[in-house]
């Protein structure tokens, strides 16, 4: 006899985008992504300020086995470091065939994808979008408005998470600004490992 | 070498909650539904008007392996067979252990459940509502609103359909007006099989 899982609901609100409801939420200030920043000075001058990057609101808790999902709302806040926006940390997934589901809710943002040998992907995201991350895509996402961007996730629960490879290589590109609009550009701090 | 697929994006018009670039859509009429609704001579009277029940945008053409995910948008239409509220098929997944994420765009619903031994749960559903699926649950939606009722979900595309089981049997519970509002009531036509 299988001890079957309740079935639950979580409610997000419509202004938000926040999970109202959450189970647990992630907060990540400018302190807590040193050295992922192209413009080290840059990042160094929001030391003191210490900005909030982004919130993440975990619907779920779901057991890290294979066939469960989980689901979270981002909050991306808008604001820059230099002239490269504000991102999340990026990850690749620790089991790496495990995909992923964007769906964008307010906003406008873009997700930055990045195969491990440094092929990258930039796909633009603002309401109504949605973005599928196929198996051993890193990625992850900017804000390139000046209001809140915010997208929903839904990814297996057991991907796992691997933020080692990024915080120490870095994506080979970039979004910042350009002329007033974002740009993909190549990042001065990206090392290749392959 | 790896062969990586590459990245894509779908759009969800916000308005209709269509999958505006679709890669395959499935349409579902009373004749495709026939011995599902609770009361056979309601039904039979709709035999030749055949009403459009519920259309599904797919979103993916995603492989059928481990880690892939597939996502979709349900139209499902306003209306009722007697006093049973318009309904998709409902399946079990062929994969058990595989969860499903329902994230309600628009309209008034409700997201029905059965374990295999007909235990069930009805759970309210509404734009900003998300209702996860755990494993091994059957699942299948009804419009209890006045207006076309939308949801996204997102699933592993390797879960599979079983929809044989749902067909023969049926749920143990259906969703029927009573008073001039949705209840949950005791199927008359469901034949367990446990």
């Amino acid at each position: 006899m299988i001890d079957y899982m309740p079935p639950f609901v979580s409610n997000i609100d419509l202004q938000s985008g926040i999970i109202t409801d959450a189970a647990s939420v992630l907060k990540r200030s400018i302190s807590d992504m040193r050295g992922l920043y192209a413009d080290a000075n840059a990042e160094s001058a929001l030391a003191g300020s210490n900005p909030l990057v982004y919130e993440v609101y975990y619907g779920t808790n779901t057991p890290e086995v294979e066939g469960q999902l989980s689901y979270c709302t981002t909050v991306l806040y808008p604001g820059k470091v230099g002239d490269e926006y504000f991102m999340t940390k990026g990850h690749y997934h620790a089991k790496g065939d495990r995909a992923e589901v964007y769906y964008g809710l307010k906003g406008e943002g873009y997700l930055l994808l990045q195969t491990p040998e440094g092929e990258i992907s930039a796909q633009p995201m603002r309401a109504g979008v949605v973005a599928y991350v196929p198996p051993y895509w890193g990625h992850r996402t900017m804000n390139v408005g000046s209001e809140n961007f915010v997208f929903f996730a839904v990814f297996p629960t057991d991907a796992g998470y691997d933020y080692g490879t990024i915080a120490e290589e870095g994506f080979a590109s970039i979004i910042a600004e350009r002329d007033g609009q974002p740009a993909v550009v190549p990042n001065p701090r990206y090392k290749s490992s392959r």
